[in-house]
């Protein structure tokens, strides 16, 4: 079934990869008529750029498919909530629909910037949070 | 004379070669011992991509040129206050300093998120900042 717990659970294999390569395990898509049209997973240390998060690169690569830059019928998912850089971004594509896995209470834009999302954006959390926040546990504890 | 002014200057000729591509005019240098090591402007619409700002493309450009993400030692010239998705960039940055020319007191970062800057970054404003606001006034009207 093509539901939100469906395309979390790609966004999860998507942080997946990124714990493989040694970089904070997030993962993104971007969902247009249940349909995934761009995946992504947090490339900062691969790229050397601290705007390599997942969902700046799943909004760029959605924008692409797209052929617009506004992403007004689309749905992210993440698996951890998007920090202020990425919400802004988010905001800024007009997309309709943000789902998060985990909440970020320390860098979570929530708590830092909650106004950037878009007006019309609905946003909503917590599915598979458990397994999003613990990907993120293991790749801390490793660090450590 | 190497001083702000000169470096704002510099990132004006940015954001009139944004103007000149009907961009919205905001143009970046990023300034490293004195030396420019990465400029930038405006390329949402060249690119279809509404994280293209002008900031966003010069904090990569310059990791790119320092070879490693952080930019602990560069200042940043913009034309125009930075909006939250730039501001936030710039905390992952590090970056030491930021200066802009003119505000934007409906889309710039002080009013939206205050807090997503680096504790280690410093802020100054002001800097040519009325030639930096009429290249934007400009736009607009022209495209009205």
């Amino acid at each position: 079934m093509l539901d939100d717990t469906y395309f979390m659970r790609q966004a999860l294999a998507e942080a997946q990869k990124a714990f493989d390569k040694d970089e904070v395990p997030v993962g993104a898509v971007v969902v247009a008529n249940n349909r995934i049209i761009a995946r992504a997973h947090n490339l900062v240390e691969t790229l050397n750029d601290v705007t390599a998060h997942a969902e700046m690169q799943a909004i760029t690569a959605a924008a692409n498919v797209l052929g617009g830059k506004y992403l007004t019928n689309c749905t992210l998912y993440v698996t951890i909530e998007p920090c202020p850089m990425c919400a802004a971004a988010l905001g800024w594509s007009q997309i309709s629909r943000i789902v998060y896995g985990a909440g970020d209470e320390k860098r979570g834009y929530s708590r830092l910037a909650a106004g950037v999302l878009h007006p019309k954006t609905t946003a909503s959390y917590g599915v598979l949070a458990e397994e999003c926040a613990t990907l993120m546990k293991h790749f801390f504890e490793k660090k450590r």
